[in-house]
């Protein structure tokens, strides 16, 4: 849609079952990916229980300091699922159900199925804008700058999928991943640390692996201006060469 | 160490790379994991970027609510590496050379190799107490109620195996899953909730996933009290088996 310098977001992954270490959460890792190859920077992310308090709380922390926040989970008919209401008590609007998500579900079952249990899930906060997916009729919905999905990872792929073409973008993110291998990361620290300071916009990481006995390092270089990047990444390379005979 | 009724804990996760999507975060979910296992109720996780004034801000939040922060990540040589000096600002304290740190180095290289950058990993703030690894010498702290550990996720988790016996704990959480299997949530959720509503000192959730085409749904029953966890669960498959014949 719009395109921004920069555009922020953080994630909100509601629900027990991450907490608990029942469910690892497939969601945050996935959304991440997706919002750095369409240009918003993730910023922070969270997890909270299926605490209405802590939801609101979340949300209203979170809404204000980025220009999009997306949650996942806790909008499914099971007393559980108590994110609609929350984010309308974020928000302080009515939730009530809505004709329009009524419709999306009798696509999918009969009148006799729409109990209601059912209908929880069609409640949605005033003022919001609903988002479909392909995989169940149950929607998510958008109020204001908050994305509300599921937490079904198929789901959530298709509504973020849904999403995205309506979302303000910036400028993406180049990255470029040089390999030091074996080398320790005391041995090339200083020199990296000097191409970072002289780079104050680029993200300049080591990234050290522990597997088969042994450390693995990488170096990630990431930023919007892809000759900056290009040269950084360059510089990398000169100085793990220079190094390359350094038994320390 | 010390058992009490209920100990509280938060994760925080300290890293460009979880953001940007280059790394999927794995020591969360192993981290839920091990503190429901000995008895320490995970309440929150954040991941913040590699950015002084949010790695403060989120501990101080979440030392103030929580009995523990579990950290992970930025406690190595390079210049990304600031966990320590962030969480030294949190607290208001000095940090420095600590000559315990400088030791258990000195341990694994010669005195020649231990040049500024890996100093800089001995670098604890004043007042912590030092938490050593297996893998690495190079050790994470705990200060106050923040346990400070690596990111690499093998030195994380030998992290936790030397600080774990002295955590105090709570009663341990039972759980009990009942598999529903590909009944609707919409046909369980009207008793479901009904069941809930008795147990309110019990976490009762339902979570469905979508493969193969189809919906497979799994309730969980937690709780503290493993005769109220066994009591509800039994009451959760009385409800199944009364409607395994309905059809919505």
């Amino acid at each position: 849609m719009t395109q921004k310098a920069s555009v922020t977001a953080a994630v909100l992954v509601i629900g027990d079952e991450i907490l608990s270490g029942r469910t690892r959460d497939a969601n945050s890792g996935y959304i991440a990916d997706y919002l750095a190859k369409i240009g918003i920077d993730l910023c922070e992310m969270r997890v909270v229980g299926d605490i209405e308090g802590e939801i609101v709380a979340a949300v209203n922390a979170l809404r204000q300091r980025y220009d999009y926040v997306f949650t996942t989970g806790g909008i499914g008919p099971t007393h559980d699922d108590i994110t609609a209401d929350a984010v309308a008590a974020a928000f302080g609007v009515p939730i009530s159900e809505d004709p329009r998500a009524i419709k999306l579900l009798l696509e999918r079952m009969k009148p006799a199925e729409l109990n209601e249990a059912r209908r929880r899930m069609a409640r949605i906060p005033q003022g919001a804008e609903l988002v479909e997916n392909d995989i169940s009729k149950a929607p998510g919905f958008w109020i204001g700058n908050v994305i509300v999905m599921a937490g079904v990872p198929a789901i959530m792929q298709s509504m973020l999928d849904r999403v995205a073409p309506k979302l303000a973008t910036g400028a993406k993110v180049v990255a470029r991943t040089i390999e030091a291998g074996a080398m320790f990361e005391g041995t090339y620290a200083a020199g990296l640390g000097e191409v970072a300071a002289k780079n104050p916009e680029l993200s300049i990481g080591s990234y050290p692996s522990f597997h088969d006995g042994g450390f693995h390092n990488q170096i990630v270089v990431r930023g919007k201006d892809a000759a900056k990047v290009a040269a950084a990444a360059e510089a990398i390379e000169a100085l793990l060469s220079r190094l390359v005979n350094v038994r320390v």
